[in-house]
């Protein structure tokens, strides 16, 4: 059963791990088919260097498994929550990624201080609050989801515009139109973060980028005349 | 003579190399087998480009070579006295790991900001005491054991529950219920060290999580109805 | 057409990925054969993994595709005003590794604390001025390239003698007499860039090194007696 | 000639460039035949993925090039004069690895804050005087040599005691019985380095190791009856 889309969420949480996002377990990918409906996502705890497409647990938009033998990441209504919310995403990841964990510890976004990060999102990359005790207890993974669809709502942010966010005491999510698009936003947001936290030490009185490059290199690389990559 | 606990040492001895938590012969890692109350562990000094699973020694825990042509780890006794206060413990690893080091050398213990740590335990991961100048020049390694245990005692502190502890001015020792889960302790005592440091220099005012998120994640991992990872 | 370059360009991006320097697609290597006047480039957002030489492009010096189906890399403009300002350069270089990248950011010349710069550039490695917003809007990339050479003629800096900036909100660019010479300058000023972020954590008072070990190690690799290297 | 010496020299540079001491040519390692009272060198400036033994140069104590048709390194007055003035060293390195040079140049020695450093050195790394306007222009590389020599007289420190330094506005130097004991050390010096770093980090008023846990470590490994490693 959806054995393309297996093999690219496979490809994208092995890429996690290979890009030193991902240390022991934790970390997952999942990728939804639209169609249908049915998401796949890495199994809950399973060691990266045994796992194989096969181990890929299938579960429907209400979390229940329809394929696969091994329980799903415990993250799944996390994913859920987002792929129901948003129509435009295809994959999503969940790392704890040092840098990225750090701002996420910190509380902090991470402020848009170049081009790097403006050829990713046109701004900072939000940090979304603490869960209340009461959203813990209740059901913890699906309120993380709610949180970050809660905070793009408020603030206006589209999700395909800042594809990733950092959940405060916690770490990063990332999304994109597919699998694979989520682990590179992964990748993008751990690397900006690192380079947020230099730069604040090189310069602690350090400003954003002015909007006008911002712009520019978001525009350049994912406007309507783009002109980064190929046609 | 316990060759299957010879083998999984030996793996877990390379695991600490293959992470980077040991450079050089800077670390070691043991085995207990209950049935016989005899330890297997690392040679002293020995280079792990020519380890060997033979090469590892087998002790009694009165630190005696029951089988072997090489002297164990200068650590053993520390080794050994965890074993002999701690009946639930398997495997017990030490390193000179960068980070974990370093808040050992800052006399100061990993506070707990976030998730990844509170995965492992539900808390800030202790700095053990500095040992006094007749604990040293008596029985260096085997009072380094017992000052551990005795913080644990005196803290109620239960040591699978706080599975890695860091010594003042030495390094981080950590545990498990065999050898593996010792040094993948070591790894996760690393990675959260670095983070936590991490975490100050975004924001120097930071707290520790909330133990109402800190409970939820050790009990959805460790806890009676844990539902992280497989069955 | 051009193949011995074509190959060189190749290696050299290669370089840029093997030394850790670029990230993703987030780089690029050129080369100018200097008696035709055409310039061989990487195309825009390859993947490194995929590329081969067969895919490089190569450009005139009004950036008019000559050979390749690929379009050039966006930053094509920025890399052919330094070849018509500076006719001494063979290779132009771009990355956003991260700590030349954070000094840009950080809107700070990387300071030459040792010897390890002044084996490198007899001084600090500059840092370009923002770009206005009329020359983002009109020509940014062109209007890069510049305010690089602009930067040179106010300050009389020599291209081959000061072979790498930072761009402010940017990142570097590197040159040098070809291309594989441009990639070892990045690498250089990669890691100045890291070494003179911690020296400053050291010291935060720490001066400049004196002009006469600069000069005197400047002179023994670069001089007109140098005795670095062989003859 | 000197075969096997040649072998060991060879084994040496290539583990500084393993252990990422050494980027690019920015290091070099020799060995000392004391019989025939020659040095074996690496040539000046080659690259490590091209060199091979029979690259290596033959010096004698006045570095004069006895085999070998490259030139030997620059630095090769400094190894000879450390040659002659400690008669119990049998290997030199010197490398610019990122966090001993970075010491170097805050022109600051390395604290001993822990036992990682105990067991290499029983107190800081020394960091040596910047050499005079007169000592640059007249035998750079030579007083380089003599200015470690003197700083080591001055102190009373044994070379082999203290087996490696970071030189003002420059980098490290190590030494030890062989060209491979002295680049371990040179791994060891690079190490705590790092530590240091983030020791203080954590804990800005860190202070050194008490002086009891120093010895006891430092002669459980080098001392008379010291008992780490094997017979």
């Amino acid at each position: 059963m959806l054995d393309d889309l297996r093999e690219e969420v496979f490809q994208a949480n092995l890429a996690l791990v290979d890009s030193g996002l991902v240390l022991l377990t934790w970390g997952n990918a999942s990728g939804i088919d639209r169609r249908s409906g049915l998401v796949v996502i890495k199994p809950s705890g399973v060691d990266y260097a045994v796992l194989r497409p096969k181990h890929l647990v299938v579960v429907d938009l209400d979390g229940k498994v329809v394929e696969g033998s091994l329980r799903p990441s415990s993250d799944t209504p996390t994913h859920i929550a987002l792929y129901k919310a948003w129509a435009d995403i295809g994959g999503v990841i969940h790392t704890h990624s040092t840098y990225g964990t750090s701002f996420a510890q910190a509380g902090v976004p991470i402020p848009c201080y170049g081009t790097t990060q403006a050829d990713f999102c046109p701004g900072p990359i939000p940090c979304i609050r603490a869960l209340t005790k009461e959203e813990v207890e209740t059901d913890y993974e699906g309120n993380t989801g709610l949180s970050i669809i809660q905070h793009y709502a408020q603030h206006s942010l589209k999700p395909l515009e800042y594809p990733g966010a950092v959940l405060m005491h916690h770490g990063p999510f990332a999304w994109g139109k597919n699998a694979m698009a989520a682990a590179t936003n992964g990748m993008v947001l751990e690397n900006v973060a690192k380079m947020a936290v230099l730069t604040r030490e090189i310069r602690p009185s350090v400003q954003d980028i002015p909007a006008y490059i911002t712009e520019k290199h978001y525009q350049r690389k994912h406007g309507a005349n783009a002109y980064y990559g190929q046609k």
